[in-house]
């Protein structure tokens, strides 16, 4: 990292559940700021917000918010991305952009720093940061691809509300007293809160995060599926998911099974590859019970993996389960993350 | 059904959590009973259960318990059925066994009605009821493994704490209490009472159910795995399988991926399969967020499907949703479809 330049940077979003988070990342991480903007809708302006000791004022986001602005970490909704991303560029920030707004666009970097650091080479003044539960899968089978060649991949999700935003995270704590105490539990938020129909998430599975797709599958799932394949740069990779929504407040897992291009890999050499790869922890004995729990990844930005084991059928399937705080790997610190790598690369004044 | 006789019958385990649903279903079908003996162990003895407004006391389960008993219905635990099945087959009863202690025995019916019911004309006395989260994916694959054959099997379980006992329902609630009102959880049941270690269920999801094997799969992945090419009668089907607790009450979820023998059959061909076959309702209606939900199948005996899609990939590909109530199509009512199957087939005097 360079030591001496510090940078003007501005936070789109900062009273959301990802802003929030990223600004206790960038304080954790020490990054090199030289003037903070805190930016929001108009609704959560004039709100407070402490950053290292110091009292911000929330502004609303403007395209005239941008003026002197190097890099801008946005995560305010796609439509905010959409109209003032371009604003900013204008005025020269680099932008590190949450949504899924430019994620599959070809000039748009989507960039996951363990995999694909090298892309950010190419940008254009904004990198998408990919999708939550993507992320922490492409984490966990790069260095199993890097190695063994990657054909097949199939995986289940179990995704938590935080993931949805506060609204979300408050309304299942709302619906689990309610229920506790044997009342009757309304449901406004979720599964997606523009949708018509609404479903209890305390004690349920919801089989739909996002909306619809015509082929059937929902968005989130068509993310999983396209990004993987974009990061990887292997569109002819075999992806499928399926997404859920679950009662829990933070923390993604994911069961996921996959083929080697190579055969007959031992778990051994599969654990070897992912506890020398960066940003995993392998969690990964059965006898003493360790394997990944939200419980242990929240508040954590590494993504753990456990449950390795050989598919029964196929001397190329493998399955394991892989978790990580979905606010963080899955969000603020992959988006810090790349602004590191930013700088690292002396891209942020390019 | 055989409309004059009625039948000498016993319940062991009356008091669990599947015994209390046991009794519940049997009232509902208005099973023929001519009498009724509740077992349990000696812990539970002398208990009072009410049973179509009559009042019974449990006793003990002693090997003199099964004398002029002509169906026993077991499910409290493995060892109880090790013990006292061939107690009850001396005495001349038929015993329908909800615990694995003989699934996996050759010469022992492995029985989900809608699928193989005519192995129990084979039965030695005793037929095993198959693993809860077994049952509802053969009842949601035979129609289409019937008209398409079938290949390959990938599910990811979404499994409720019920499977558990009810002290893992108590555990849950505890502990959600707890982690409300920013108290500690502390964990003692789950994710196996007897295992050295224990987590927390609440807002978490735990990636094992019954005990570890050598090869890194858990006893309950296993059962899914040889229970359904038992029951399906395909040893050399594909089966591969995760099972994951998650903080649900009641009610499994299982998110399939399967590959058919035939390739190239539409989504609506698998809809029309599934809605006409017994003992599942389709609910698949993307566009108006119609799929299976924990929260509308508990306290029916249908399995639920839904979420059917092609996969993207592979022309034999599918994924899909299926959803029912663990101590009902899980647990009870397939034991008492069981015995009503005995009945008609007229296998239950043999």
């Amino acid at each position: 990292m360079n030591e001496q330049q510090h940078f003007d940077v501005a936070v789109v979003g900062a009273t959301g559940a990802v802003g929030q988070q990223m600004l206790k990342t960038l304080e954790q991480r020490d990054f090199p700021i030289k003037s903070l903007k805190l930016l929001s809708s108009k609704r959560s302006a004039g709100k407070q917000i402490t950053f290292k000791g110091q009292s911000y004022t929330v502004e609303e986001a403007t395209p005239e918010s941008f003026q002197g602005v190097q890099l801008a970490l946005f995560s305010a909704g796609g439509s905010v991305s959409k109209a003032l991303v371009p604003e900013a560029i204008k005025h020269g920030a680099v932008c590190v952009d949450n949504t899924s707004a430019f994620r599959m666009d070809a000039d748009v970097p989507l960039v996951v720093p363990e995999v694909n650091e090298s892309d950010l080479r190419n940008h254009q003044g904004v990198i998408a940061n990919p999708n939550c539960s993507t992320i922490q899968m492409v984490v966990a089978l790069e260095p199993i691809r890097k190695k063994l060649g990657l054909k097949k991949v199939i995986v289940s999700t179990y995704q938590a509300v935080s993931g949805a935003g506060l609204e979300a995270v408050e309304e299942m704590e709302k619906q689990t007293r309610a229920i506790l105490d044997g009342k009757e539990a309304t449901a406004e938020v979720l599964p997606v809160a523009k949708e018509k129909r609404h479903y209890q998430i305390a004690f349920n599975a919801i089989p739909q995060i996002d909306v619809f797709q015509d082929n059937g599958y929902t968005f989130e799932e068509m993310k999983m599926i396209n990004e993987t394949k974009k990061i990887m740069h292997m569109p002819e990779l075999e992806v499928a998911a399926t997404c859920v929504r679950l009662p829990i407040e933070t923390g993604h897992s994911e069961s996921i099974y996959f083929e080697t291009e190579q055969s007959g890999a031992s778990v051994k050499e599969i654990q070897a590859l992912l506890s020398e790869a960066p940003g995993i922890t392998l969690q990964d004995n059965p006898a003493k019970q360790l394997y990944p729990l939200v419980t242990n990844a929240v508040g954590k930005n590494d993504v753990f993996v456990g449950r390795v084991r050989r598919d029964l059928d196929r001397d190329n399937g493998y399955h394991a389960w892989v978790v990580s705080d979905n606010l963080l790997k899955g969000a603020a610190w992959n988006s810090v993350q790349i602004a590191e790598s930013l700088i690292k690369l002396n891209l942020l004044n390019k």
